[in-house]
């Protein structure tokens, strides 16, 4: 994702969200760390939409983040509703990044990035980075698409 | 609210909701302090479809929560889809209890009341409980029939 | 927990703990949600106390909650300083009920109850409700005394 | 911030912190958002230190985020204790970035950046974004030497 003006030149989703509450701060505004969490849900119903589920427990892969950016150009309040646009911004043989752009009616309210690797848990309980399977980038890609 | 077997007896209103992955604990479902929110949520939604927004920055009143209990029944987990079904379960000159119970499916995962008291503020910045007024009940009620 | 004037007549633990930014909300004060975050600190900081970790990965028991209730008195806001203060207000041969006092100053900001259950996991990775080994009482009665 | 293996060579703060259960998410670890609002309490606290309240009320500022970043490195999990080191990293005459590393013992769990803009509450309700008051830095600069 380079920019706000023109956040739908790549396959993307979108994921339509309301702000709650709960989700804001004492300056009357969506704290910044729920931008995160938004990006996450996004993220998420793809690899639903996609028939996979990111957190099943039997799974065999897990995708802890090892990165998230983000940069907030407008305040979302309370029953805001608002839209996350997600693209597959780069693929490495072990990692996504995906990019996000949040918006409400024709603002852009944030853009960031959420970069997941690949795990698999090993038999003592640690996390080993592994390859992607190239069934599951295809199917996250066929959703996009 | 008087069990669990039969929530709708009295007029209700339903929210649905999927459980989040950041919503859920290292116990492997939702954290028990998620439950107040999808509650709240459940009763701000009824707000807006009766045309109102508790939260509006104009509001002449606001609704500060003075009591909350929830019994916990059955896990929700990640991607668990449910509702939450909401009545009015008591109603003072100034106070609102709305009791919810969420449902998966056929299990109910937890059934729990919210009281919320209507107050103004005054010049100086603090609140002062007020009667509620008529108009509003109305409209929540008529949501409810 | 009979009230708020006198809530130290049981052995009792105090836990002290400053209001975050993040954990208010747009009306100016903590969500009433986090009051719950914080009665389970207070009670996560007692087994600590006793020298056990209530979520260790290998512990042999588990504690979900099957009920909590919290009624709110005085609003907490951004960098209060308060107190949790707690005492095991009722045992039975499987739950605990923890009762909490919340006070800022001389002021009390609210009093509630989590209730836990003390449960087994089986082989299947269901669930079951067990008797509290004494050895556990003990120790958790030690540091309130 | 250029690394995680000489944090301390800038004028730092430290703030330390323990991980609490309903910070953790199914994977049994911190949600990584949650490590955002340690950032944020780590910086909030320096604001104390210099004798100021980022928050306050009547405060003629405010300092909305305007970007975040991090690095996840390693896992945090339930009842770890760790520190926020904390850097001026950047000032411009409307901004700060600060840089925190979380470090967990001899481990760096995170390391990452959040950069505030300083503004005020124009007549209208809307936010202007101003030059930061030189009394303002010095007093934060003196808390980090």
């Amino acid at each position: 994702m380079t920019g706000s003006s023109a956040p739908n030149l790549r396959p993307s989703a979108a994921y339509r969200r309301r702000v709650e509450f709960a989700e804001t701060d004492m300056a009357g505004q969506v704290h910044f760390s729920n931008f995160f969490r938004y990006m996450e849900e996004a993220e998420h119903a793809i690899w639903r939409k996609a028939g996979m589920r990111i957190a099943a427990e039997d799974r065999e892969h897990q995708w802890p983040r090892i990165s998230a950016q983000c940069d907030f150009k407008n305040r979302l309040k309370v029953d805001d509703e608002f839209e996350v646009r997600t693209v597959m911004a780069k693929v490495t043989p072990r990692t996504i990044q995906w990019a996000h752009t949040l918006v409400r009616g024709d603002t852009v309210a944030a853009t960031g990035t959420v970069t997941a690797v690949c795990v698999k848990k090993l038999e003592d309980g640690s996390l080993k980075a592994v390859e992607i399977p190239a069934a599951i980038l295809d199917r996250l890609r066929a959703v996009l698409a």
